[in-house]
């Protein structure tokens, strides 16, 4: 049996999503030789803990969700989120505080600390990975941990494990997808006659979209998702701004009702092609019609398709269902299989 | 360095296909210390050959490429394909003879003997996997070594793997899919107004279906896929009589006809679910609407979702394109694929 300590530096939807599907998933876990405590907790409005024998997670967790500080539960006082890293002993660091996806600030400080620590890091930023991915990765080889993301692109549904694990030797050659629910919710809504202003205000409601849509509507989300993609998996370093993305505000409900008529969709479609070792990214509202595996995927599917030298067109889908719980749970799984991977 | 002695039984089109992927990909194995050589091949028409310091690989595909014998590239004398498991002195076994599905014979033969010499087996066979599981994968276990298998459901797009790698820990609580690429097509251009016949025809000329199309027409080739999932994935030993297939026979234009009118298309549904622990499986044509994941699947697409836990519907599709080759070549990277993650 392995114990492992765990710090969760941020203490939101997805981190408390992730703390709750550990302890379900702990009777699993045992059977696979792995034991696990939180020794440390950052949370953004209510305080910070560590505690080297473990701290209470169902305590923890009922405390900041009636909205009360978590301090009382710290054996030693711990004023910031670097503090909770450096004192938390722990042997695995989920990193998922609130970003500047322009710096990848703080959770890069929180990573470079955690490995240097010895700590194996895990995320579900996409900024650190866009903006520290050679050095990170450099880093924990050099420490022999490792330094992990599945959640960043779809959800916490598999992509980066896929190709990693389940496409030894292959080369990608272009990423094509969907990879932003909010935009994609717009769009299909559109299609039913709503207006682009009635279809957002529909995504906010039911919690998709932000009071400034701006990081959706006009691509940026798309865009460092591809930044992530391309980066670690075509090995070329890039950032959203390279990617340059259009969104979707010059979609009129005209363009859509014509493109229906056509059998076609407007999707904003996200993409990337390497070609004599060279990388070309884009974002951008894009007509598909229904050969395309992209044309089936409605409101907040998200999916990719992977082409390489060795198999055809490759695509994951990750649907949802209306009703059917998804969003943090999803990522939380994603940052649990990145700790299962990394400890098993 | 680490060398891998590798003989393949049966050397039809995916095993050709495979010692080809093997060669062209021969600097990139070496660059994470793998070298390998073919120490014995059986075929089922140009006899049998060993060498335990390596056969002339180009030499052997040569000879069975223009009808010739491989027996004069043979350094004992061997003569049948078991005589060639066991003189081989392989370290990989690659089992790809043709198979009586009903029994899962002469592979189990061969995968035995090969794992009871301490040989890695991995096929494309789904005979093996849907009569030998449990005792394959105990007997590899004995031995230190491993069975795998890959190419056996879709192609050799990766799909077991997924769920092993990708998927820690997580409850598989159904699979839906279409694993038949035969009755996909004729589906798909009986919705463009062929007939029955006609579609078969097409589906035969381009080497798609076989002479005797029953096994694909009726649902056999889609429930041995669904039996080795369950049998695998779900933990649950299967057999394609359990599944008890209904084919597209029953299928007429008028049908199709009257679907498409409704915006909803005929599919020959491969399906499973576990419930409270008892499975039940079915393989049946069914009306898909447009938020089926299975909708956009047309022609030779073939595809499938699983629903666990933790991530909602994950589908993963194998989009043929036309023009672009698939077949062979895709199905010797499942088993290629097996081999680096065997070896790795």
């Amino acid at each position: 049996m392995k114990h492992y300590k765990l710090a969760l530096i941020g203490f939101g939807n997805v981190a408390r999503a992730l703390a709750r599907l550990l302890v379900r998933k702990q009777e699993w876990l045992e059977q696979q030789g792995i034991t696990f405590s939180f020794t440390g907790i950052s949370t953004g409005r209510h305080g910070f803990a560590v505690n080297p024998d473990g701290l209470d997670i169902q305590k923890a967790l009922q405390l900041v969700e009636s909205g009360q500080s978590i301090s009382a539960l710290s054996t030693s006082p711990v004023e910031d989120s670097l503090a909770v890293v450096k004192n938390s002993s722990a042997d695995v660091l989920f990193e998922n505080s609130p970003v500047n996806t322009q710096t990848g600030q703080p959770a890069l400080d929180h990573i470079r600390t955690g490995l240097n620590l010895g700590m194996h890091t895990i995320t579900a930023n996409k900024g650190p990975v866009v903006h520290g991915y050679r050095e990170l990765t450099a880093l924990a080889k050099s420490k022999g941990k490792m330094f992990r993301f599945e959640s960043t692109v779809l959800g916490g549904a598999p992509v980066f494990s896929v190709m990693r694990e389940a496409f030894p030797l292959a080369e990608l050659s272009s990423i094509k997808g969907i990879f932003n629910a909010t935009t994609n919710v717009i769009l299909s809504r559109m299609e039913n006659g709503e207006s682009y202003d009635e279809a957002l205000k529909y995504a906010q409601s039911i919690g998709l979209a932000e009071t400034d849509p701006t990081n959706d509507v006009d691509g940026w989300d798309a865009a460092i998702k591809v930044a992530a993609l391309v980066t670690v998996l075509m090995d070329t370093p890039m950032t959203p701004q390279q990617v340059n993305p259009t969104g979707i505000r010059g979609i009129t409900p005209e363009m859509i009702a014509n493109a229906k008529a056509e059998g076609k969709r407007y999707k904003l479609v996200c993409s990337a092609e390497k070609v004599d070792g060279k990388v070309t990214a884009s974002v951008a509202p894009q007509l598909v019609d229904s050969s395309s595996p992209l044309y089936g995927m409605m409101n907040s599917s998200t999916g990719i398709t992977f082409r390489t030298d060795v198999i055809l067109d490759y695509s994951i889908i990750l649907s949802e269902k209306p009703g059917m719980k998804g969003g943090p749970v999803e990522t939380a799984y994603g940052l649990f299989a990145d700790f299962v991977n990394i400890v098993k």
